[in-house]
């Protein structure tokens, strides 16, 4: 393993709302219990600082604390130590303005807002080129969305798009846990 | 993106045994429905041929096969044919040698197994190394384990033990969805 001469000062949001559905319409789609688990495990794996869950549901965020307490301070929390260090880097909030205005309050910065996608856009950029821009420093949230994808009002807000993951095959429907798991990889994995 | 210049003759399984538990014992896990849906979307993504869910249990293979055929065959194919065309290359197989001779039957050759771990062996080769060997043409079977990973027995009759993946933290407990994902980029991603 080659050492990493940085750590990121990279924060991972997966939101919940605004994201599309299979027809393009814009809704707030339901939490998934693994996305929870994966997408902390792999944040944890590559120093991102804190992987927030957004959704605007009273519900959903009950329902996203209940999960993690239950890993951090409940029974979860003895049976597997490892499990909890990674679900302790998660915060749910209501939305990506309230992310953006957390991780000022940290980082005394705005962050950049990088956003996924599974389409290339003018604005895109590839990996090598985002992991030289976090070599700065400065902080920059990435973005996920479930379902269908992110909505295009927050594509289009963002400072960058990140270029879709190209496999060989031209299949491009990778679960959100899987593009994270890889994309984090891309950015900050050994010897990239 | 940079062209591939070969189709991998690679074959992916994920085994539910021998596995073991967080103790070590040897154990037979159960099943998980979104693995199937993650790593056959990934495998589908990377140009994998098939993508082998191993069990010994009937109750296991029964549900394994009722998901699969809801996504090929029942309303789900219709809902959403991408998911339909990466689910299709499920194979339910008892065990790991049921697997390779299918492979053989296919290939006329018996194919070399090559198996991961969270732990680094003698025998560990890198991605770029297996990459390399994928090069050949020759078929390649690459097993993940469930549960605490695989059973030891396993690991020391393989041909090939593929290191672990190693983020930059020394964190090490990726969820198995997003340690296929990661190892399918990095051996056949682009530009590696």
């Amino acid at each position: 393993m080659q050492k990493k001469e940085f750590m990121p000062n990279l924060y991972v949001a997966l939101t919940h709302y605004p994201v599309v559905d299979k027809r393009g319409d814009i809704i707030a789609s339901a939490l998934t219990n693994l996305d929870l688990h994966d997408i902390s495990r792999a944040a944890k794996t590559y120093g991102v600082k804190s992987f927030y869950v957004i959704t605007p549901l009273s519900d959903q965020k009950v329902l996203a604390k209940k999960i993690i307490a239950h890993w951090t301070e409940g029974a979860g929390a003895i049976y597997n130590p490892d499990r909890r260090s990674a679900l302790e880097l998660i915060k749910v909030k209501d939305a990506i303005v309230d992310v953006a205005e957390d991780i000022e309050s940290i980082e005394n910065s705005y962050p950049k807002i990088v956003t996924t996608s599974a389409q290339r856009y003018p604005t895109s950029i590839g990996y090598a080129d985002f992991r030289g821009i976090l070599e700065s420093g400065q902080p920059h949230l990435l973005i996920f969305g479930t379902a269908w994808g992110l909505a295009e009002s927050i594509i289009s807000e963002a400072d960058f798009v990140l270029e879709p993951i190209a496999g060989m095959t031209g299949y491009n429907h990778l679960s959100v846990r899987s593009a994270v798991a890889i994309i984090l990889d891309r950015l900050l994995g050994p010897g990239k």
